[in-house]
């Protein structure tokens, strides 16, 4: 099913095509754009709150600026829709998220109007920056560089690092604040407040005016001059208290804040601000959802991305299914953290900004004292979760493994090297779907296997999964534990069985054999096994090991396996180059064994977008890879170069 | 020579006896501990300016605090020298930053003082929330938690995310900013002149009464109101610009500034914030190097860690060679940067606040609109740098290896994904030397290894890295580009040779054998050549291989090795796992070669401080390590276990 775009919107293929309308028609274009996206988004899916904010702006931006010359920086990215649709994807945007398909997120390799390629947040600023300095120096002063950031986003560190720099740079860098008060949760923290106070106290120039205007009448009536002081130092103070400027103080001009909805009015203030050299920034709020009544009456995180829905009811379609599912892994981790927590009270739950994407938010409602949002602040989050630890409290600090990437830092300075007992769970680790190259948790196996005092583990599947988060919380010796486990369900529907201790460092055998040996990590094991079912019908008699550990290995175990088999298959949801495969090579070189290793699992090249299924089969890890991969291991012509 | 503590500080044996004495007596002891930290530094060597900047802080925090139920955290932790001194550690304090000694920087296992290990920046707001956080969860709310952290540090994308949830906590956090205006170099950032402008024009108290002074003067007079008016309006309003106040933006109640080196003010006013429930920020200015006249009216960078000197003249010893020295290859890289940007203008340098650690500040001097010290702000270095990729320009991004740690996400997310040639130079990749720990480069090759569109390179010498340097600025196909080098000096005096290209991914054979092959990356290669010949007076002949790159791989040179050899010694400074050797295992097994390979490096566990030769020889891969390791290769029997 083709989505009809309204009459405006079917002849904008270009932004250029966007400058010749009327300024009048901006209105009539922003309630077209608008729904496409809720009919393209209730039909295929995606992103939608984000979006839907945005219309407006995408519009303005589009108007004033001359992309791709101008440079649009857009932050996370999945609010860049409309961005998209104005700018030659409107045709194929029923492929978004599809595997083959666009992205997402803006993307360079996609279209030169992403002007750089996002997913996480925070980059923004930054990265316009360069921008700037870039053009400056080069002599294209007449460039303008625009960051759309939100304001969960800017709680991220490093867009704090790019406005410390900003504000002493003399380039031509325009930051839009898109505050809608909401990262994918409501947002969190000391910032948010403040703009909140900002925004719903009168702006600066008006409580300056009434405090002047108060003070002239007063003196008229003769009042005396300690009488007026008395009266208006109130009104000064709490001028000088709520509306003292973060944003200037670090030296940007400070315009707003605006209705990010009022289409005339963006476009007028954006011409003016493109007069304006230097960088600034204009506080825009928005809503998220705007224009779709469900969306903005609702819950803003579930109609975050809320899956395919009915557009004229809003009700939001769910699967039915015939027989019991198994739950997501993110629900075996919130459910089982509140059990744990009630039998231990030194258990707490962090998480940065993701309490319903990591399903934190269970403990957060049932122990509002010992389970933590702490915004998009992965770092934070990490030297926190740190600073819990040397109390004698054992985090349970969980995210997303792409999103580790960022508090890598932290946790080798502040967790491996002082020996802290932090526990890392790693959700969204390995292929992570839709959500594409930026998502994908490929590294961390490589990237923590690397680290002393590090334990590394996969559940091969939700029973699994609450034996290790048993284990992790038990006392041991000073090591970090990290529990890596996928994006989706898992396989087991009754999966809340009671939990035991497992010994750190100790795999175990699956299914016995005699030709070849599969070892592997977490869920994929799932895979090995069924492709041993599969063989077995061939009389090939494969053994499978779910090694469970990619650090400490089992060491006994390996020893078992390397004096049995000669032809070994390890795999892996993660990179090959220095993963899980790579530790039993170091094993088998460590202790002079030899024999025919094939390793599979992601390549070493960037994986797109897709379903997950498709995404294994592309990378050939999937359970008819690892038949094929056995059937070659046993036929030594096939390894020849 | 052991240092002698003045009278009242040789009695101070921990913060108990500190606190038998008089406030009186503070001035004092001060003094004492001043002389002692500039007694012990001139002549054994350490960091300088900021432990002398903070010698009445340190005295005032322990007299009025209770450590070690307190929680004193120190960012960065080369300004604790002070508090090593008072708390039990004046005796051993000659030991400091020596192998087996005592550590530079806060230590955990070290002291129960050291509330927090350090040694990067920034993480002092982070650790100390989560300490109150959790001492409140358990009841001990009298327990008082306190961070000190410079200005430059506050710059830190971290310590901002920590600040936005200490602002919406209420915990009992005191977080001392000790503004010295200084990283390492001069701090940069638009933070910075924020906070001179706070302290350079009156305080905001003092500002308002002003203004209300004059407002009653002027009444009495009977001017009107709007002459009144338009007269307080430029006295208001440059309070509200500029002393609008960042950190109560953030919900932070903020008390300051005062005399950093005013120990009874300092021990009154940290005596009234004990009882000021909630998170509070106490901004104190301080000198670097405060006390000792060359240091304070000297060059600060220099001051920073000066080395031994003469404490009288302020002379710093300089090491008198007979012959010409090889220089460090940090100066290596400086220089030559320049030599490349003054022929290709596309080149761009950029470095997180290490000017003078990096060299970058012979281009900064030079081409001061090409080369950016971008504050302690990692990861907005690389991302920055990514945004002038985009537009055409080639970066060096200099960043020291164990600090490239914290902008992990951005070289994936920001770089590697989206095939930016953006050049990451990573200094101190290695041991470290006196650093320790916190400092090691150890992590880089494994982290760095599992990113697809990433070369790696380590030069084996001085002129080496000139050739990769050189490489690295021409055009190439769409990939970062890291080449990695150690602290410290290189092997070549006459060192500034002519430059050419390397192809990528090629190696180079140093020496032919046929007992044994070695495979070095970088530096160690220079160890690898002195023990092969070492071992050819004992007639053993050894094939050494410097590899130059770790990815990608010399396929061609490593089929013709492993063709040849049975027995292969690989040898890097970084982590055995996942490292280079274990690159060199992948390659073995995906062609099915087999040999047996002995893996020297950096061992999986935490490598504490010490000269770099000792660390080496620590660690077994210096010269003689490497001897022995081909003799054990070549005895069969030290191979069985």
């Amino acid at each position: 099913m083709l989505i009809t775009p309204g009459k405006l919107l079917a002849n904008i293929n270009s932004p250029a095509d966007l400058k010749k309308l009327d300024q009048a028609e901006l209105v009539q274009l922003c309630d077209e754009l608008r729904h496409f996206i809720i009919d393209n988004v209730s039909v295929y899916g995606g992103h939608f709150g984000a979006s839907l904010g945005v219309v407006e702006l995408t519009v303005a931006l589009h108007y004033v600026f001359n992309a791709p010359k101008d440079q649009i920086v857009w932050d996370v990215g999945h609010q860049a829709y409309g961005h998209k649709i104005l700018t030659g994807r409107r045709d194929v945007f029923h492929t978004n998220r599809v595997y083959g398909g666009i992205s997402g997120f803006p993307k360079r390799s996609e279209s030169p109007y992403d002007a750089f390629g996002v997913g996480h947040s925070s980059t923004s600023v930054s990265a316009a920056l360069g921008m700037a300095v870039a053009n400056k120096y080069q002599g294209a002063e007449e460039t303008q560089h625009i960051a759309i950031i939100g304001d969960g986003a800017m709680t991220g560190g490093i867009a704090f690092e790019g406005l410390n720099h900003a504000g002493v740079s003399d380039s031509n860098l325009l930051i839009v604040l898109n505050d809608n008060c909401m990262s994918i949760d409501p947002n969190v923290g000391a910032l948010k407040d403040y703009l909140t106070d900002i925004t719903t106290s009168r702006v600066y120039n008006q409580l300056k005016d009434d405090v002047w205007n108060m003070l002239g009448k007063l003196s008229m009536f003769g009042k005396s001059a300690q009488e007026i002081v008395s009266k208006v130092e109130n009104g000064i103070k709490s001028a000088l208290l709520s509306q003292s400027n973060l944003f200037e103080a670090l030296n940007l001009r400070y315009f707003g804040p605006v209705d990010g909805h009022d289409v005339d009015h963006l476009v007028a203030i954006l011409n003016d601000l493109k007069g304006i050299k230097g960088p600034k920034i204009l506080h825009c709020v928005t809503t998220k959802g705007k224009g779709y009544g469900p969306a903005e009456k609702g819950n803003a995180t579930t109609w975050h991305a809320p899956g395919t829905f009915d557009k004229i009811t809003g009700e939001i379609h769910k699967k039915v299914y015939q027989a019991p599912q198994a739950p997501k892994y993110q629900d075996v981790f919130g459910h089982t953290l509140v059990e744990l927590a009630r039998s231990n009270p030194r258990i707490m739950g962090v998480t940065p900004a993701m309490p319903s994407g990591s399903s934190m938010n269970i403990m957060m409602k049932e122990m509002p004292d010992r389970a933590f949002d702490v915004g998009i602040a992965e770092q934070h989050a990490v030297t926190f979760s740190a600073g819990l630890a040397t109390q004698g409290l054992i985090p349970f600090c969980n995210i997303y493994s792409s999103f580790m990437q960022r508090a890598y830092d932290q946790v080798i300075h502040d967790v491996c090297i002082q020996k802290l007992p932090v526990n890392f769970c790693l959700d969204r680790a390995g292929l992570a779907g839709a959500d594409g190259a930026t998502h994908h948790g490929a590294y961390d196996v490589a990237f923590m296997r690397c680290l002393p005092n590090m334990i590394i583990a996969s559940p091969m599947n939700e029973v699994e999964l609450r034996h290790l988060m048993f284990t992790a919380q038990l006392p041991r010796s000073e090591q970090a534990f990290t529990i890596r486990y996928p994006r989706g369900q898992g396989v087991i529907p009754d999966w809340k069985r009671p939990m035991e201790a497992i010994e750190i460092g100790t795999g175990r055998m699956i299914c016995e054999g005699e030709d070849v040996a599969i070892l592997t990590l977490g869920p994929v094991g799932n895979f090995a096994a069924e492709a041993c079912g599969l063989l077995r019908n061939k009389k090939i008699h494969v053994a499978h090991y779910d090694m469970r550990f990619a650090k400490p290995l089992d060491e006994a175990l390996l020893h078992t396996i390397f004096k049995k088999f000669t032809k070994v298959l390890t795999v892996e949801d993660g990179c090959i180059p220095g993963g899980f495969g790579s530790a039993i090579l170091e094993f088998m070189s460590d202790n002079h064994y030899q024999a025919t290793v094939m390793r599979l699992g992601i390549p070493d090249r960037i994986v797109e977008h897709g379903e997950q299924g498709q995404l294994y089969e592309e990378c050939g890890y999937d359970t008819r890879a690892i038949e094929q991969a056995v059937i070659n291991l046993l036929e030594p012509a096939s390894l020849l170069k």
